[in-house]
């Protein structure tokens, strides 16, 4: 089975995270953040690069050897960030698999099908909320 | 089958999706928010109540009725403040269910089997990113 490579955007408590999740595999991850000291949010075991740089510059892209890549994961803060990224990376490098992070419920469904991938936090957690209380007795949910 | 009375505290987009969601069901509602700006955020078929407060200091949860409370959620944008006011729904107003958001994934196991309920977004997003990758063919995940 072929091993992957990976570029993840933002290295916050999410990119962090994924990042840990995906050194467990064979992957192979490149970490780009502009802020430095945010790689001190990675495990000891990760053994990827770390570029600190604005992925916004399509030059860090690059340098991230982008049109080498197997998936592209944006997990800043900002969803037009994230946005801005995973457009980039699906339109002009042809990345196959792009995955972002947003915030914004009513921007979360704008790119279904168009092979981005997009998980909508504010979503997901207001689903998992929803799952607890109908597991309660009595409450009525829609 | 009887309906909840619900605290939901944070006007962000979480509260104000979770607001939404449960203003469909004919569950009473009552937000809280320090930032009365926040509550420009409900959707315009909020029937509930809005209370412009510190949901940290403890008269503005007997504002809100909390010891008739069935259900509290807090969804403030920080983790501290959303685990005080859920210990203080909890064990001194002894809410039956308390939910509340959580940033930090090390932190997110901790209230296991006291009656909080712990949603962690990290956590939630990062499975979803892990998941939509083992979804593609060749990834190897954990």
């Amino acid at each position: 089975m072929k091993d992957k490579y990976i570029i993840i955007v933002g290295c916050g408590r999410l990119g962090a995270h994924v990042a840990k999740m995906f050194t467990r595999s064979r992957n192979s991850l490149v970490m780009i953040d502009k802020d430095a000291t945010a790689f001190s949010r990675l495990s000891e075991e990760y053994s990827g690069f770390t570029i600190e740089a604005d992925a916004v510059e399509q030059d860090t892209l690059l340098r991230a050897k982008i049109d080498q890549a197997d998936v592209l994961v944006a997990t800043t803060d900002d969803d037009n960030t994230n946005i801005m990224i995973a457009q980039v990376a699906r339109e002009i490098h042809h990345v196959p698999e792009v995955m972002l992070r947003i915030y914004d419920p009513s921007r979360a469904k704008i790119y279904e099908g168009t092979g981005i991938t997009t998980i909508c936090t504010t979503l997901l957690a207001a689903e998992a909320f929803g799952q607890a209380l109908s597991s309660q007795e009595g409450v009525t949910l829609p």
